[in-house]
């Protein structure tokens, strides 16, 4: 669990944080859980580094369509791990081939917000 | 088109070949476009490298859950540009925290196969 | 018809007739649909008690997670049939396994709205 | 009820009444909710033809890339309420746009099995 | 992409501009992409009509209940093209048996948007 | 992880541990996730029971529509935990409303298949 709550600190930052404040009224154990597996056992894993496990994240959660929230802390975290905006946009434009225009569209949108925020 | 279908066969192999002859006798056009866009366009650009391009690839793949002959495809693709197997497990399991422990399993298998095949 | 109105008022309450209300301009008939069949075939079936029908629904839509206006009327039915805040809070953690950390993150900050509305 | 049986034979012929039997001994209420809502309700409706409604249904499930059992039956019926072949063909590749190259390709593949069975 | 410029704007009038006058200072590139083949090549085929094209990406995105923005743009061009109110609503409507009662619901209240702006 | 492989052993039986077998020469550490999340983890949990835990998981499932080899395993639990046939084919059917006609035909199917095998 401390493994976990190191690593979500330096992916997520305070974007990660806020979903743990955000659980702590409702759902706690979900906290720990989101600690424990996500980030202490699958990001600690070494056999792949945070920057390609980042790239994954971003493709995945853009290609589903659903997620837009955590989209946007992947966005950061992949900014945070050292991918380019220029390098998150390719990404984001590549999903239109497997998951149709609009989730690229979408997906890029969320990456404006998170760009401008900065 | 011509760089697309360079790019093609360069990153898919004779798996992409395969998809491309069996349009032929039901929408050759389709595969014009599939050398055009996804190959001729995206896949060429220069702002990433294809190794990170078919992680993204890999991974929305196995999130959607609802198209694992193509995951079967980008899987053989991601060993031709240079993944390790153990790469390509990691980002199938990573898909657990984000589309389920389902999608994850099922992704794996078809690495599974796609392995032993070779 | 009526058996579908009586079950659509019993187990969604004032949420149900907020939505037959707004189709009202647009398009009428889809609330008779609404009434006839989820309410008055699905909903009236003696064969499983209204509490493991909402554990199914709230559980569908969290999973499929492009649902929030409907996932807040079912928790809200939820409630209403005799489900516990503890227990949907239990079926939208469990969503994180079948779904993702995101669907379940999204269906729990859905139910906190809910529960602070009450 | 009559008006769905009636609505499913001329639309969906022997695949629609294949459907129907292998329901008889696990579901068969579920075969009377299929005559009367999508068919009896929605099939009959006059304010759109058979044709275009088959063109949102192949679209649909094409897209949804999770129904290729439907998909084959309503490509079928498409070809009983008037489309030609190559406009089934386009209304699958246009998917590509939408739901990504690999809904569109599942789809086109699922045209060419019942197109060589005919 | 003439062809595609020139489609964009019968289709999908003042709406598809924006999506591209949004996308300019992010990804300026995939606004081409956008003219050159979802417009240029996919909506400029001549085997199936622009009427019959809208109803299948109005039922696509309603299907996939991801995409409301895009679902509003095509709501307007389906209007654009020549489909009624009514017959958008039918399609809508439809979805309900192919993709649930949320997706049908959701698609809904798009289209009371779009008419209500009107 | 002892309290995982007791739980999965309990609710998924032998379909269960084939599942952890199959895994063993690709992604062993996976197995080891399985244990500790869905079982050790969530299933282990007192505030819902088992019979309720298994609604939820054959709801979803059946409503993502892209897990059935996952969703086989969870008809099989779900009569391992006390559901009748006659309450999972009640799951399956209410699912037509959330997630369409062809998700719910597709899980009575697997269903029969199930019923059949014991």
């Amino acid at each position: 669990m401390d493994r976990g709550k190191r690593a979500l600190a330096e992916i997520d930052g305070q974007a990660g944080q806020k979903v743990i404040d955000a659980l702590a009224d409702i759902a706690p154990d979900f906290a720990t859980y989101l600690f424990e597996f996500p980030f202490g056992d699958i990001y600690s894993r070494p056999g792949l580094d945070l920057r390609s496990r980042e790239i994954a994240t971003i493709a995945a959660l853009a290609a589903m369509g659903n997620a837009a929230p955590q989209l946007k802390v992947h966005i950061e975290a992949g900014l945070n791990v050292g991918l380019s905006k220029e390098e998150i946009i390719e990404i984001l434009m590549q999903m239109a081939v497997y998951a149709g225009f609009p989730s690229a569209l979408n997906g890029l949108f969320v990456a404006k917000e998170v760009f401008s925020d900065r």
